[in-house]
């Protein structure tokens, strides 16, 4: 089988031959997706692909899915591998393709010839639209508002760039904030105030936090909560409330079902209500007269421009974090797991009109991430805590024990962003290391991949390594192996007295002695983020201000682009609830506001 | 001499003979007022006072001095003593009558004869009056709303039921919160922001602050600190920032001449202001039409009724510590010592009106109050300090020490209110007892007073009391006295090692073992108050808001009457800067929403 997901961005390039000859037949193959193994099946007759089927499948609702229902048609459309893949669902449109190949290599078919690059017709019409309320991307924060304002009798129009809806919401961490709530209070929590929510986010925060926009979150809240709640997204109350203590009151609660079927909810209400939401369409600029905001232009991606006059603009246009260019401090050096559809976009064009920016350089940064394509990064989480379970210790390039690995993400952070290179090491024998790769595979890093980066070993990106023995790991690594192996000794010397007395490991994560005998796995362990916290100036409106702090007229924030309220870091659940708290109730202010 | 401040209430019902004879002359007398000796010069004719004039005193400028400037005119109008007091000044006047009395003795006249109450002529006039704005209540936020609303141009009426200006903000704690402003800069503090300020005073206020209103509060905070600087008002930069644990960020400011210069500034600014000053003139009743306030009804002390309709009402009637049956909680046991005039008029009046309230239950309670009358408190604070700069210590009834005498003020109140009748007891040694009393005489606590509450020696209130023997005095104060002579020894013992093994009373402050040698004296220790917490709910613009959280239209809140953007409690300069912020802003608000 072709590694098309390694060799297809060079071969695209590549001229191919146009001649396609098959025999004819059905013909099955499978290929590794985002969740799981894609299976298709390809029927080809003499000279042309006739029909793709893509079989029982568990890539993400809403985003591999749009991969699985859109590429079988593009490849039978111009009989080509060489079609656009679905932005932001690589993993799954790749998992396709390869499929298909493989399907074409059965049928005797010339892969090599059906890569050459091809794209829809490209249109040059310029249409002119008008509106009430332009929302500028389809993430939660964008949807929410577009359905509560279309709901209202706003006639309102969802940009969205992407071939999907949903932006970060599919990708969240499955928790949300609800405090004053009628969901918090049906747990048992009566006592939380806006004031204590916002105290929380501060605390969190380092006080960096917009204050008026926080403010707005935390007074609108509760009312938006219920308003999801009534409209359909539902919270996992069996569950109840998930303890995080950077929440001193309870008020985290699951969603049923998690991000994916969160994001899910919302795109089908949206289609139930009357935006007209137009996918691939790309806002480029704001329009303003005399300062103030009047409309956008958008670009779709068949070519046509559109100039769209609206009484309100919404930016929901999420983070930067996939926007090199506008990285700043620690975020330059941190790999990115986010979505690929978060260039900044909306603090390009708030900028472009005036908007001030503020905390541009701040980011949710964690600590465990590994390097799986250039500056972007998986998470190893999960396999760490199997890893820690076992006998998985944290060291640096010296080779020691830096940090209590089973610390607070904040505190490994704060010893990580020390390091050169911003790179710790994560050391297993065997038994950890089967433990790491066994939790990882269901955690978004499959058994393959873990087995490639190990044949890498250490020369490419991400450092997976083995040894037959401890310094043969460490030498690989660049580690001093000596100060490794002293390390290791005494981390079992600690196990053995049940007392780290170097970093107060618990003794419930200090069960089991690093064995004597290797191999020995090293795997890198970087900054990772997904989520940035700069964006525009907020009111206690959530309007855009200028720099001298006066709204820029019709011009409103939701979601991401408006992360600022959460200071220099968000607290769990708190941009779940931000993407709803923002995007209700600005689309009421703007409600009210146009009708004034 | 007669004891009139005691007498006068009983005797002021007894009917007074006529007759009017004196041995015509000039005679002076002299008698303690609030801040010294008030002289009094007064000349008589053969059956008439003729003239009275008041000498060189320290009385505080704008209240005491109301009193200086009007009861001699008063007393010659009615030839008599039972003319009406200045209420909020009665040490003052009190001292004056008794100085004017001293002389009608001295002329030969008969002062029980000149005792009977005496009122001014009442008028039962109705008028109506119209304005843009009616500000009520003249302490620092009205007047800085009444000079910046009267300076944008809007017809402003100020009415104030005492007879003098200046409210609470004469007996503030001198120091203001500065964040954001240039006053902080230029004293290189440049880090400070709204966000660091309302995390600070939310920490100090238990998370109950109200939050919009704090908000508006740390956004404008600065911005009005410049504005009521530029009209006048001067910090004491050269003293530069006051420490106080409260503030992480350095903000506290001495305002230059401490609260009385403060006042009588702004007393100043608003009398070049085109402000119509009504004094003596109490708002009664708001007049609303369908649900919006419309207006103000209220009473002259000569009778006069007022109709005033107007586009905007500004409460500003600060707080209600003087009203018992507004009192909760903690609240209700503790003593007051604020000034007379808060008695939650605007909190009744905007009840009345549907507004909600919060945090009722809420003070600033201090712990070092002794009831120098029913109810109401002195503080020792300082003395307090002088007594502990010696030996003295706080002992609970059963004789036993039950906290730092050093700690915080909210380490101290905490343990004092959970002691029976919320009392603690001062012990001193015949040394720590000479420093307390001569320190509390620049305190507001005279010699005078102390020796005649020694002479009730605990018979009645404020208990002081004074023993030859340790036993003595406990037994006096009902203290378990062989508890309170092992405590003592214990004490002593800790003195002579420099450690505090109970409460870590610092060595700083254990300089001296309490003297085995009597007199020993005991000071009661009741928790006081001034300030309120308990107010309106506000929003982000300080409209008042009803119970469904909707604004109450053209009604306004500012001072103390809002004070819940403080929380349970306010931080050091943070109710003098809220007087500025919100009197300053809440006036631009208002121009500009009456401009709409």
């Amino acid at each position: 089988m072709l590694k098309l997901n390694r060799i297809l961005p060079a071969v695209l390039l590549a001229a191919a031959g146009t001649a396609l000859a098959y025999n004819p037949g059905t013909y099955r193959a499978e290929y590794p997706g985002q969740n799981g193994m894609v299976p298709v099946t390809v029927t080809f007759s003499k000279n042309k692909i006739e029909k793709i089927e893509i079989g029982e499948n568990k890539e993400t609702i809403g985003i591999g899915q749009t991969a699985v229902k859109k590429l079988p048609g593009r490849i039978r459309q111009y009989q080509s591998l060489g079609v656009d893949r679905v932005s932001g669902a690589t993993v799954s449109s790749v998992a396709i393709l390869q499929a298909v190949a493989n399907c074409v290599e059965q049928a005797g078919g010339d892969v090599s010839s059906m890569l050459k690059p091809v794209r829809a017709r490209q249109v040059h019409t310029r249409k002119t639209l008008s509106s009430d309320l332009v929302v500028i991307g389809g993430g939660a924060a964008g949807m929410i508002a577009a359905i509560n304002a279309s709901q209202q009798g706003l006639k309102v129009i969802l940009l969205e760039k992407q071939e999907f809806l949903g932006g970060a919401s599919s990708i969240c961490g499955g928790v949300v904030d609800t405090e004053g709530s009628a969901a918090q209070r049906a747990l048992g929590e009566k006592t939380d105030t806006p004031t204590k929510f916002a105290f929380d986010l501060m605390a969190n925060g380092q006080q960096k936090n917009d204050l008026p926009g926080l403010t707005f979150y935390a007074e609108n809240l509760g009312k938006s909560i219920d308003w999801v709640v009534s409209q359909g997204v539902q919270l996992d109350m069996k569950k109840g409330f998930a303890f995080r203590a950077e929440h001193k009151t309870p008020r985290v609660i699951p969603l049923l079902g998690g991000c994916p079927r969160y994001a899910q909810t919302l795109r089908e209400i949206l289609g139930k209500s009357r935006t007209r939401v137009m996918l691939s369409t790309r806002a480029t600029d704001l329009i303003t007269r005399n300062g103030a905001v009047t409309g956008v232009k958008a670009k779709s991606s068949d070519g046509a421009a559109y100039t769209i006059h609206s009484k309100a603009v919404l930016l929901a246009t999420g983070g930067y974090g996939y926007n090199k260019e506008m990285l700043q401090g620690d975020l330059k050096s941190a790999l990115y797991y986010g979505p690929v559809s978060s260039t900044g976009d909306g603090h390009k064009m708030a900028e472009k009109v005036g908007a001030a920016m503020q905390l541009m350089e701040y980011g949710k940064i964690y600590p465990q991430g590994i390097e799986s394509s250039p500056g972007i990064a998986k998470s190893t989480l999960q396999g760490n805590n199997a890893a820690y379970d076992n006998s998985g210790i944290l060291v640096d390039l010296k080779g020691r024990r830096v940090v209590n690995e089973k610390g607070t993400g904040h505190a490994i952070l704060s010893v990580l962003l020390k390091q050169p290179k911003h790179t710790l090491f994560l050391v297993m024998d065997q038994p950890s290391f089967e433990a790491f790769r066994s939790v990882s595979a269901n955690n978004g890093i499959s058994q393959t991949e873990i087995d490639q980066w190990l044949k890498n070993n250490g020369s490419q990106a991400p450092i997976f390594i083995r040894g037959e023995t401890l310094k043969e790991a460490a030498d690989r690594a660049g580690i001093d192996s000596k100060s490794l192996s002293e390390t290791v000794s005494r981390y079992n010397a600690f196990v053995k007295n049940g007392k780290d007395e170097d970093f107060q490991r618990s003794a419930r994560f200090m069960k089991k002695t690093v064995s004597e005998k290797g191999p020995y796995y090293i795997v890198e362990q970087k900054p990772r983020f997904a989520t940035t916290m700069g964006g525009v100036v907020l009111d206690t409106s959530l309007h855009v201000l200028d720099k001298s702090g006066k709204p820029i007229p019709h011009l409103y924030a939701a979601g991401e682009v408006g992360n600022s309220v959460h200071g220099t870091d968000s607290a769990p659940g708190a941009n779940v609830g931000w993407g709803i708290t923002s995007g209700k109730s600005v689309s009421d202010v703007i409600v009210k506001e146009i009708r004034r």
